[in-house]
């Protein structure tokens, strides 16, 4: 009998991945191929779905296909649909209906972060968890949250978007054209932020100083962070002050079993993570202090994004 | 054949009113008890249920009964229990275990938001509806959420406390020891303090400058609000700010089809609900904008707590 294997496809503004993963969430095989994000929808799965076939064909006589999970920015799980991303030149594009001209296979679509919610049930830490939320710091925040062991897509298919929650309504410029998103301080972006923001309104000195804005990392923040830079421990501070508070008002709606961190400003480890759950706990209601966990996440970074979109199928299976 | 009846129980801090109800929500008896709050749990439910004894063989002859549903302060789904309310000198008592002491029937306990969220989803003005959030202003400000057609209880039984997100960190002292929370703000007691605030911080002449804290009801400001009072007219604005730009955050998590304002401040209508939806939307991501209903509760005020408590059975006997 031949091994049943989903398909994985995450779209990013630079690449799309693509995988063939199975029910335990060894990856088969992964390949990539420039998404062309100037160009339309059509010609990035004409280009795409010529490549899985190709990759598939050597993989035919042993795995079996058995669906097409797609993580995507935008992507809306009950119409099938990515809406306007902000780095893809496409408008409003049925992804589903252009899928099944290619492939007659079960698809589903949701966006990254909750592709990651889902591939951390299905193939992480939060196995068995019935109650939990996934928040990815990148270039923005996103999040994915697990309700009953369901994916909370709302009544929209947009639920999830803690990152556009407000920490200040007077506060920083957010790319939605809100003002205060958390996201513009918890993430890997928020950061660098807060960074500039000290260099401008302290007198601590730093390394960081030494770099321009357009070339700071969160890696070169967590590097001089980690060598005692005090600029850089109170970036992760303040980071973590205002991640914790917002985080504790997530807690306070969901109660969930688990707080999962990933991504680029998760790598940071500790200097993250150490304030982050003394800030939560500090502003979290008395009945969830000391039960909520604040973890990495399971998924090896490197391919979260196929494993996450193709657990899309895997969790739907499940049902 | 007779006709089904669950029984449904409010605790409060004064009265503990039961009635039974039917399938489609209508009362075919209601009535009450002191609860005598200094005392334990027991001598209450000993004189409740031979209330209930007594009122029912009345009607046992047309009248099969199916359940007993129970909203009390603090309690958890999941245990049964109530755990140290802050109005009942009980600590931490198991209602559902005290229950079976006299009942064979199916029990389940929940808080009184949680119930006013399953009551309207089940006979008001939510039926249909998968995915809201049921808030209701009182004392305190209460929420039960619904996600995919089932009520949040989260890891903990605790799901469910918007009143305890922080709108301000540095804000007012709330009772559960933080400082901040919604509840401090947008509550019939949150409206007071704003009012109170005002006359201390601005000349803005006022009716209300002739009523002492202790005697101002939130319905003395909707009366000034509406005889063009610029205090209390003030009051109700900044009261809906906050809570809109809270709910806003509450939408950025769940999505929902629609929140409903429920209880004391509810009442004052268009005062509350016009400014409060009108900053909602203000602070709402794009994507949500215009799609989230804010709605009063169409569940009979002076009934609502037992419709509430007693739709938890006919809640698990629909799935």
């Amino acid at each position: 009998m031949k091994k049943k294997v989903a398909i994985g496809i995450d779209i990013g503004g630079t690449n799309t991945v693509f995988g063939f993963v199975d029910e335990v969430g060894q990856i088969i095989h992964e390949s990539s191929i420039l998404t062309q994000a100037d160009q339309d929808a059509d010609q990035l799965f004409r280009r795409l779905f010529k490549e899985i076939d190709d990759d598939f064909e050597k993989n035919s006589t042993t795995y079996e296909l058995i669906g097409i999970g797609i993580g995507a920015p935008n992507a809306n799980y009950y119409k099938g649909t990515v809406e306007s991303p902000p780095n893809l030149n496409w408008g409003v594009v049925n992804v589903l209906e252009i899928i099944r001209g290619y492939s007659s296979l079960p698809s589903a679509i949701t966006n990254d972060a909750n592709a990651a919610a889902i591939g951390e049930m299905i193939f992480g830490a939060a196995k068995g968890m019935k109650n939990f939320i996934v928040i990815t710091l990148g270039t923005g925040l996103g999040s994915g949250i697990v309700v009953n062991g369901e994916l909370v897509y709302g009544a929209d298919g947009f639920a999830g978007e803690i990152g556009h929650t407000i920490s200040d309504p007077n506060g920083r410029d957010c790319g939605c054209g809100r003002k205060g998103c958390l996201e513009t301080y918890a993430s890997a972006s928020g950061i660098r932020r807060t960074v500039y923001e000290l260099i401008g309104t302290t007198n601590m000195s730093s390394e960081l100083r030494n770099i321009s804005y357009n070339q700071l990392t969160a890696k070169d923040i967590a590097d001089a962070a980690n060598c005692g830079d005090k600029l850089a421990l109170e970036a992760f501070d303040y980071t973590a002050k205002i991640l914790g508070l917002k985080l504790a008002d997530s807690v306070a709606h969901l109660s969930p079993e688990a707080i999962f961190l990933f991504g680029g400003l998760a790598l940071a480890g500790d200097l993250i993570f150490v304030p982050a759950k003394r800030y939560m706990e500090a502003y979290m209601l008395n009945i969830f202090k000391n039960k909520v966990k604040l973890l990495p996440s399971a998924l090896p970074g490197a391919h979260a994004a196929v494993l996450g979109a193709s657990s899309l199928i895997w969790n739907e299976l499940k049902n």
